[in-house]
């Protein structure tokens, strides 16, 4: 059996979220997705949903900690990895934080709106142990981040 | 008509918010209560939910601020107060200031989880024009927050 490096793993749930962020797209949302895997499998998927539930909290990332837990039936994600499409904002990482997730997996850097702007540093509210990486498929995400915002104006 | 004050208002409201600490008390979650009100009506009422929801993401602001939105039909909460027993988390703050919440009354200060901690600032991620007034009912608050930590021990 062909065995798959990290990095094509990582690739290839990443590409997951970003078909959840281009279902937000379609949908009319900002077009940000995420997953949460744990030993391989993915117990949760969720796109931005704050214009059909009229509501700023229902990011894709919030939804996903809530799914996830519900799966698993407990609060902790220590054994989970995220993977969301856009660098998350300061509510999102404290939540991922509090969940105490074990990893971050995120691909384009939100210069803005993203954590560590507002944190003033890269582990934010993370939990010690949590693992960041940053900026896989980061060209693809912004792309489509560009789009939606161009078609907007 | 008696005509009462901003402060006795705010104490009125911030009662509310009290009596729902205490309902999360009785059902064995932390203490936390949180009320919003627009031009002195209560729109949304909540309280930490986290164990029984399994759910992180559960905190009374979060709620509230969901509450709210859906009451007032828009996602912004400009005009709103929101009236919290405790000093928000970095997230909790940080979904304030998505909603663009109008003013935030909070109790007691949270020195290890408070927002003002992991933002290393008073304004945190709040919006430019959220008017914020610590303190109020503080004693009471911690009080409760301490007495539930007790049981737990």
């Amino acid at each position: 059996m062909l065995e798959r490096t990290q990095e094509e793993i990582d690739e290839l749930f990443m590409l997951k979220a970003m078909d959840e962020a281009a279902e937000a797209f379609e949908e009319d949302e900002v077009p940000i997705g995420a997953i949460v895997v744990v030993n391989g499998k993915i117990i949760a998927r969720a796109h931005n949903l704050t214009e059909r539930l009229c509501d700023v909290t229902a990011h894709a990332e919030m939804q996903a900690i809530t799914a996830a837990a519900n799966y698993l039936g407990g609060k902790y994600l220590t054994d989970c990895t995220i993977y969301v499409t856009v660098e998350p904002c300061a509510m999102c990482a404290a939540a991922l934080g509090w969940a105490q997730i074990g990893r971050v997996v995120y691909g384009a850097a939100d210069e803005k709106r993203g954590y560590r702007k507002l944190y003033g540093n890269d582990r934010g509210p993370f939990h010690p142990k949590t693992k960041i990486t940053p900026g896989l498929l980061a060209d693809e995400s912004s792309q489509l981040m560009k789009s939606f915002f161009r078609s907007k104006r």
